[in-house]
């Protein structure tokens, strides 16, 4: 093997030079073994985010990042897991999942906690009681083998150089890397089974990539990566103006979520993730053409099988069934309050980012990894960006505890003056899916 | 004050922005107190590598740098200081201080230790047996307004935010930075004291800078941050493509200053030994014109008196004065061999950089920060580029222990089959100085 040091590496990447498949795993292994120092690693991460990468090196790091942990396999094209880069009301995993199972694709959830605005999907599901998330790897490839569905928070045994690497990369300011974000979510993708991946890239003012232009750069650097891989993937670029659905926070993302299942949910939120699953059954083999698989999705959503694949994973991990029921078995907070309208008109846009920092400054959200989340506050938007409104009209009803009650007066001022902007005159409502890219 | 975060700076230079004299003081005193982590420094260095650093910020970051330890202030222009950016048998500052300090310049040296090839300017004065270097910054101070040259080990007093970021620079692949580089120099140079900064800026197969236009680059970056301080600078841009005169190795080195200061040195050597001399002597405004300077460092060689400086530093700082009148009181190895010309022709080129690592092959440089160095070791070039050379005629003698013959056998051949290459035809000597800037 050629002998390699990190000073090279070091050297040869600030040149923007192309690291080789050996010096990769080089350095990753060198991390997980600790001959790599955190500051030579920060120093490579920094250099990468300025010089870039090459696909192949894309690759070759999703390579190793993946290998540095344990790798599942299933038989089969029809193990799909969708992604999405996160954004505020993001709820899908919960009503795309059941509905993608319930038509024959296995979904293997490895999902994360929330840091920054509104919690994750771990932290939403944990809004359940009971709920179990801490299974194991073994019990997950058991389950996702018999029930074809399951999901677990993040492991330390699934591509551990993932989780030094983002740690580093959260303190540096070397997130909003292309070739970094795809290697990470990659590496934990493909070591979790997947043999496809629906990808759900959000753009707008709540979402992590900005423009339709950043979006499509990560989506060809995840489908070349896939590609590589042999997989199948998808990626959706997708409207994050505003929050998706009308709730907003853990409890409240949760009963939308039962909501939609049971046909009675909000338009955007049910077409956005029947698109995903009809896009997760086509990819996974189980439909010739994607309006077949859409059909199919939508069929399963309509009869109740769905729901019932939701109900069933409910209840295998040790959730509270009575949610299904009685929305009163969620811990919701206690008070609310109402902002109305200050006009008639229409909702011209939502500042998104601000809806999720507001949403963690009532406790709905981590500001340090150490923080506990409190599942039961939240907001509720009445009305969505194109919607018309009338004076005095609900707008949106906050979920809080008492102890807030002075936040809650600062927000609502917030939220009328600067947050939510409204217009005399017809606004046009967004397009939900702006472009989907594909191999 | 303004609050910020590492991060932020992060970001922001890693986008290409100018940060603040704040922001740049923030992330100083952080690396000394501790908060800002040396994964935090490193990513910001190779941003900072890959993004470069205005002038403003180059001042900035000087200061903060400068700041972070004791900073020495004294009165008159006259206080002088020269730094070479090193090269193989650079020996020159044993030469200008005593001569300089002769013609009324104080020269306040803080020298460092020599890694990678032959050693650094103090380990090389510890050839002289006795000498010391670790005086304290006190007596460093006392000594210059009582004697007008004193020559110390870098101390952690003076600038230890370098200290740090050398440290890290070094293990990251950053050194290589016009503006890193100047702060680095910068902030050492101010904080001895100096009024007046003349630089050697070396160039060449065994110079840290390849071409002249880098050198322009780095003389133009120190100038700046020189006129910012309202310090006097001047630049000169020299040769580096073979050895400064003809010995290689910590007391081969030494013998040859001495030899200069006695007048019978090589002409290369006290060329460039008196030029640098005569820029310190007019910027240290004793001399109104650098001809009149010249003129007078000349006489100071001739007449003696630099060599009497010379002798008065050892004497003051313990050293032993039989080196002056007998080469034997200099460990030199004991065995000696000669590589003699292949060819009748002329000497065409050195690979310099080679020359350096044989002699740290040898013993007399370090690999690592904790080797030994052996002073007795190194090489005397009997012949420079562009002279004459007769078949079997001496071209180098190789000073080594015992314990390395086999080395040496090693050395001889590289030597003669790469490292110096011979010509037929004849070959024009290369000019010393190949520019000169100043403010």
């Amino acid at each position: 093997m050629t002998q390699h040091s990190m000073y090279s590496i070091l050297d040869r990447k600030k040149r923007g030079a192309e690291l080789s498949k050996s010096e990769i795993k080089f350095f990753i292994d060198g991390l997980m073994d600790g001959s790599v120092e955190d500051y030579q690693a920060s120093a490579l991460l920094m250099a990468i985010f300025l010089q870039g990468m090459t696909k192949e090196e894309t690759a070759d790091l999703t390579d190793a990042m993946l290998y540095s942990g344990k790798v599942l396999k299933f038989d089969g094209d029809n193990v799909v897991d969708k992604h999405s880069t996160g954004g505020i009301g993001d709820k899908t995993s919960f009503i795309l999942a059941p509905i993608a199972a319930a038509c024959g694709v296995k979904v293997p959830m490895i999902a994360g906690r929330g840091l920054g605005f509104t919690g994750g999907t771990v932290d939403k599901i944990e809004s359940i009681k009971g709920f179990k998330t801490n299974l194991g790897l073994k019990e997950f490839e058991r389950r996702l083998k018999e029930k074809g569905i399951v999901l677990i928070g993040q492991t330390g045994e699934i591509a551990p150089a993932d989780k030094k690497i983002y740690a580093l990369r959260d303190v540096t300011a070397t997130i909003d890397s292309i070739p970094l974000i795809t290697a990470s979510i990659m590496s934990k993708k493909l070591a979790e089974g997947a043999n496809g991946i629906v990808m759900d890239i959000k753009i707008g003012s709540g979402a992590f990539m900005k423009t339709k232009a950043q979006a499509r750069k990560l989506s060809k650097s995840i489908i070349s990566t896939a590609k590589r891989f042999n997989k199948k993937s998808v990626c959706l670029i997708t409207d994050m103006n505003q929050p998706l659905g009308n709730a907003v926070g853990n409890s409240l993302e949760m009963i939308e979520s039962i909501e939609v299942l049971k046909n009675k949910g909000p338009k955007d939120l049910t077409d956005i993730s029947l698109a995903l699953a009809a896009h997760m059954i086509h990819i996974g083999g189980i439909e010739k053409s994607y309006n077949k698989a859409l059909a199919r999705a939508k069929k399963a959503l309509r009869d109740g099988s769905a729901l019932e694949e939701f109900k069933d994973l409910i209840k295998s991990q040790n959730g509270d069934m009575r949610v299904f029921d009685d929305y009163q078995a969620f811990d919701l907070a206690e008070n609310k309050t109402t902002l109305n309208s200050p006009i008639s008109g229409y909702i011209k846009s939502f500042a998104n980012s601000e809806i999720g920092f507001m949403c963690t400054e009532l406790g709905g959200g981590r500001k340090v990894a150490s923080d506990k989340i409190d599942v039961g506050v939240g907001f509720y938007f009445h009305k969505k960006v194109g919607d018309k409104v009338k004076k005095n009209e609900p707008i949106v009803t906050i979920y809080y505890r008492k102890k807030d009650s002075k936040k809650v007066d600062i927000i609502k001022d917030k939220m009328e003056k600067s947050v939510i902007k409204f217009s005399k005159s017809k606004i046009v409502k967004p397009d939900l899916i702006k472009d989907i890219l594909s191999n």
